[in-house]
């Protein structure tokens, strides 16, 4: 189960996995506290960009924030059905890479702002930046008993930048 | 925002944090890639123990109880909002701690069928065993601009075993 991909094999998987990220508004960053290195997790909204990339809007005041300044070691769970009765047999995704801050706050505002109107607000202020997830690999879960790992060429890759 | 505790203080956020860890049924675990150190969250079922403390069935075939006998350092996130448009308005908590296995497969059994009664069959087999996370402190939001750090005393302490 966990080195197999199940029915449809990669591509499948992959495919899925594209259709999960895409439209994806909420999801969970897991960061890495520098003091004793312990994992962190916690709610962020995003959108996503190329391929498997997201971008979150984050501010300097928060703790995660804080922890992925100082080591950008990060993973995202995309899992819209989180708190169902069966989440355990439904799709979800965890998508690890660097998490870097974008200087450019130009950059990703249209495509930001689309998803998250409402972010137009923290914008207008000077303590949020973006951050960009730089997709290396990750775990799609497709349901019981079928799920597998995918790279980055597997998700459509990004502009790489 | 990040050091205060906002209104009525830390007793007050306390006791809002019981209560959200008290009735968890889902959670969020963060644990450790032993091969690069990335953090990686995914979906697990809870039930809450004494105090502060956590209990989650995991198989060992499962990626993050691979990472969490490697390295047992984990956070365990409860968010009954997440996926909600006002999610980030919402109260949620971030559980530090490390999660370790529990031999004695009795010890937790009863509590946990009582939140989750279709566990009974995982159970029945031998790869399934109980893990706690036993919290060292937690990352309480209570919603925008109310949060605070809590230690395992604010928290109601466990049996510490």
């Amino acid at each position: 189960m966990v080195t197999g991909h199940g029915e449809g094999g990669r591509p499948a998987l992959a495919r899925e996995a594209r259709e999960l990220i895409e439209p994806a508004v909420q999801g969970i960053l897991s960061t890495l506290d520098p003091e004793g290195g312990f994992p962190h997790a916690s709610i962020i909204d995003v959108a996503s960009v190329e391929g498997s990339d997201l971008v979150t809007l984050l501010s300097r005041l928060a703790v995660h924030r804080k922890y992925a300044e100082a080591d950008d070691r990060a993973s995202i769970l995309i899992a819209p059905h989180f708190g169902e009765d069966d989440a355990m047999q439904r799709p979800r995704i965890t998508l690890v890479g660097r998490l870097v801050q974008e200087d450019d706050r130009s950059k990703y505002r249209d495509r930001y702002l689309a998803v998250h109107p409402e972010a137009e607000m923290y914008l207008a202020l000077p303590d949020f930046d973006f951050f960009r997830l730089h997709t290396d690999r990750a775990r799609y879960i497709a349901g019981f008993g079928r799920m597998g790992w995918l790279d980055r060429q597997d998700l459509g890759d990004g502009d790489g930048d």
